[in-house]
C-alpha cells in the first residue's frame, strides 16, 4: 500500500485483514519500524475516535505524531488562478508541500459541505493534498469516504463470522442533523469486495451514489432486509439526491433489538442512543460496536505499517 | 492505589509522600515503566498547570500522550435512557468504553457548572468515566475534588514544615469570578489526615460542605484564625450555600504581608495578584507557590507510577 | 547560544549557518542530546510552519514537546502592580516561573496588537517571559522579530549563492489584512550580518523601524531595486509610521515573473497568491520558498541544540 485514500487502495482484502489481526495480537512488534519518522494529522473536522486510534496506530509503530487543527491556524485556499484577497490565507499547494517537508505520511480529515454535492463529490480537499503534498496520504475521512473505518468494519466482520457466507445489511436510521454519507458508501463499497450476502435498506428517495452501491440489492422494506441478517451495520446519512437535507426522521427507522432478530449490531459511532438505536440494543450482548471502535487502532497501524514499508 | 479520583484513594498517605519525595530526586528513574503504556487526558476546561504537570510526569514514566479537548469535539451525554435528538452526539457510556481501548490510564478535568448544585455534587461527569470507563481513572479536577492538587500540597507542606505539629490556616479571599470549591475541599480533606493543627477562616456564611470540613475549627475572624500559623493556604471559592453565588468581594480579605505574620503561603494558583493577595507576599521570601507547582509533577508522577505498577 | 529571542543571539552567523547546513544532512545524529529535556511551546497566535517545524526539530533532538495555547486556557496579566479584578486569571511572573519548572527550553509565539505601538515595540511578552522564566527562551514570532525564519532565509541565500556577493532585495508587497512587520524586521537585520548587497524597496511612507534598518539603502522604485538581484524577498508589512494602517493595496507592488528577472523568489509563507505575487513566480523554477520552509526545521534544530548544548 503506497497511500490511503480510498478503499481501492486496498489490493489483497484477505490478506490485510488477516495481517490486521495479526498486528493485533503483537501491536509493538513493529515499534522500530516508525523510528525517527512523523505522522502529521491534519484536522479540518472535529475527532475523537478517528485522532486517538490514528495517533495510537502510529505511536505503537515509533513514530512521532505532530497534529494540527487546521482551521485553527487559517483558511486554506483551493481554488487554482484565484486572486487571494478575501479570507483565505494560504492555497493548499504550498500547505501540502511544506507540511510533507515536515512529514513522512499526513493524515487529513475533512467533511463535506453538505450544501454543495459537486465540489464534495469533487473530494477537492483531499485530492489537493494527494495532488500537492510529496508524501502518502491517509484518509480520516472524507467528503465521500471513511476508508479507515471501513477496514476496521471488514476486519470486525471477519472476526465475528460464524457462517460461510454472512448476510450483511447496512440499514439506515433517523438523525436530527444532516450526516455526510461518507462511511456508508466505504461500508458499502467494502462489503462488495467481501464474501457476504450484502443488501442495503433505507427510505424511498434516501439513495446513496449509485456509482458506489452498484448491484447490492436495495430494499425499502426493513423488516424484509433484516429477515435471517448476521450483521446490522445501522447509519444515517442524509439524502443523497436532495443534497444533503433531511427528509426523513421516521423513528420506525430506529433500530430495536426486536428488528435485530439475532444479527450483530453494528455502528461506526458516535451514535445517537434512542434515536438511530435504542439503549437495549447498544447495550446487549450481540452489540459489536466496541470491537469495531477497538479495531480502528489496527486498521490503521496496518495501514500506516504498509505505508511506512514502502516509503523508499 | 488502582485510581485516584478523590484522596481517599489514598491509603498510606505518609509512606505517599515520602515516595514523592524521592521521585522528585530521580524523576527518570521509572522511564521503562510506563513503555508502550498511554495516558489520555480529557479536559472538559481550560487547563495550564495540570495538563503540563500531569502530561509531564506521564513523560517521566515514559508513557504516551494523548490530549483531546472533549468539548471540540462534541458534546457528550450523561443521562441514561434519554432520546439524544438534541445536541449531545455521544453517550458517556460509547466515549469511556472507547477511549478505555485506546488508554490504559484515563485523566479527566470536568468543573462543575456553579449553577446546578445537586448535578455538581452527583460528579455525574467524573463518575460516570468512572463506571463506564474500562481503565483506571486519574482526577484532574472534577466539581466537587482536586486531589492532584491536594497530594501537591501535602509533599510541600511536608517539605517545609519544621515544627512537629505545625498549624495551617485555610484562608477564604474575594475573587470576582464563582470558582469552584474543589481545590478548598481537597485541601481541607488532605489536611485532616496530616499531623497538623488545622483551621478555616472565611466570611459567615462561606462554611464549604460539612461532610467534607466535618470537626476542623472554622473561624470567621480571619485575624484570629492566622496568629501564629506555620502554613496558611489562601483560596477563593464561591458560595455553597447559596450555591455558586458571590456574595462577598471584601477586600480585607485579601492576604497581605502583615496578616501572614512569618507564616508560609501557598496557593494552587492561577492567583489574582492584589485581589486575592498582595504583590508583597507573592514576591517575598514566604511564598511557597512555586514549589507547590513543582510538586503538581511529583504528585501526578506518584499516582501514575502506583497505578502503572497496579495494571494487570 | 544561551537563548535566542533576537538574531543578535548569534555570535558567529558564518558558523552556525554551516553548522545547519551539516545538520540537515543527519539531522538524527543528536537524537541522544534531547533526552528527558522538555521543549514546552506557548502560542497566543495561530501558527503552521513555525509550529511543526520547531515541533519537528525538538523531536529530531529527541525532545519531550508539550504545546499550549495560552488563550485556550485563560487571559495572562502583564501590567506590574496591577489589582487583577477583570479578565486576566493570571500573572506572567507566575505563569512564565511555573512553565519554566516544566520545562527545559519555552519557546513563545506572540504577535503585535498593530493598534498600541508603543507597548508592540516593548515586545512586553516576550521580554516578561525572558525575565521571570528560569530557562532560556526561543522566540518563535514575537512583535517586532522572526529570528527562526531569519535564520532559515539565511541559510537559504547560502545554499542558493552562486556568486561572490550576492544582490538580496527586500521587496514589499500588497495585501489586505495588516501584517506586522516582524519578519522583514528580522530579514533586514540578518541580511545587514551577511556578505551580501542588500536593498530595500517599498512605496513611500512605508518605511520599517530605522533603529533596524539603519544604512540600508532604501529605495522607492521597485523597479531599479530589482534591477540585476540575486535574491529577492518578497513580503508585506503594515505601516510602521502611521502604525499598522494599510495605507496601500496597491497591485502594481505584486511580484512578477517579469519583474523577478533572474532572481530567486523568497517569502516566508503563508503567501496570498496573485496578490502579493502571481502564479506564475510561485510555481515557477525560481521560486525557493519550499526550500526556505523546509530549512525552518533546521534552524530550529540547531538553535535548540546550541542552547541543549549549554544547559548547565
Amino acid at each position: 500500500m503506497k497511500k490511503y485514500t480510498d478503499i481501492s487502495d486496498i489490493t489483497d482484502l484477505d490478506s490485510l485483514i488477516r495481517e490486521t489481526i495479526l498486528l493485533k495480537m503483537t501491536p509493538f512488534e513493529y515499534h522500530g519500524l516508525g523510528k525517527h519518522k512523523t505522522l502529521v494529522m491534519l484536522f479540518f473536522n472535529a475527532s475523537l475516535r478517528t485522532r486517538l486510534s490514528t495517533e495510537k496506530a502510529a505511536r505503537n509503530l515509533g513514530m512521532e505524531v505532530m497534529s494540527l487543527n487546521v482551521n485553527e491556524a487559517w483558511q486554506l485556499e483551493f481554488e487554482d488562478g484565484t486572486v487571494m484577497d478575501a479570507n483565505t490565507s494560504e492555497h493548499v499547494k504550498e500547505a501540502a508541500q511544506v507540511i510533507s517537508q515536515y512529514a513522512d505520511i499526513i493524515a487529513v480529515r475533512a467533511f463535506p459541505s453538505l450544501t454543495n454535492k459537486v465540489k464534495d463529490q469533487s473530494e477537492y480537499i483531499l485530492k489537493s493534498f494527494e495532488k500537492y503534498a510529496t508524501v502518502p496520504i491517509v484518509n480520516m475521512e472524507s467528503a465521500t469516504a471513511h476508508p479507515l473505518q471501513a477496514l476496521a468494519d471488514a476486519v470486525t466482520i471477519s472476526e465475528f463470522t460464524e457462517t460461510k457466507r454472512p448476510k450483511v445489511v447496512l440499514s439506515w436510521a433517523p438523525h436530527p442533523k444532516a450526516l455526510p454519507q461518507a462511511v456508508a458508501n466505504s461500508f458499502a463499497s467494502m462489503m462488495q469486495r467481501m464474501d457476504v450476502d450484502f443488501q442495503i435498506t433505507h427510505p424511498e428517495g434516501y439513495e446513496l451514489d449509485s456509482n458506489i452501491t452498484k448491484d447490492v440489492p436495495i430494499i425499502y422494506n426493513q423488516e424484509e432486509a433484516l429477515a435471517e441478517a448476521d450483521f446490522v451495520y445501522v447509519k444515517n446519512w442524509s439524502n443523497f439526491n436532495d443534497y444533503g437535507k433531511v427528509l426523513n426522521t421516521d423513528p420506525n427507522w430506529m433500530m430495536t433489538a426486536e428488528k435485530l432478530g439475532k444479527a450483530k449490531f453494528m455502528h461506526c459511532l458516535p451514535v445517537r442512543r434512542n434515536m438511530v438505536v435504542e439503549d437495549a440494543v447498544l447495550d446487549g450482548g450481540q452489540s459489536i460496536v466496541m470491537q469495531q471502535a477497538n479495531n480502528r487502532t489496527f486498521a490503521a497501524q496496518i495501514v500506516l505499517k504498509q505505508i511506512l514499508e514502502n516509503l523508499n
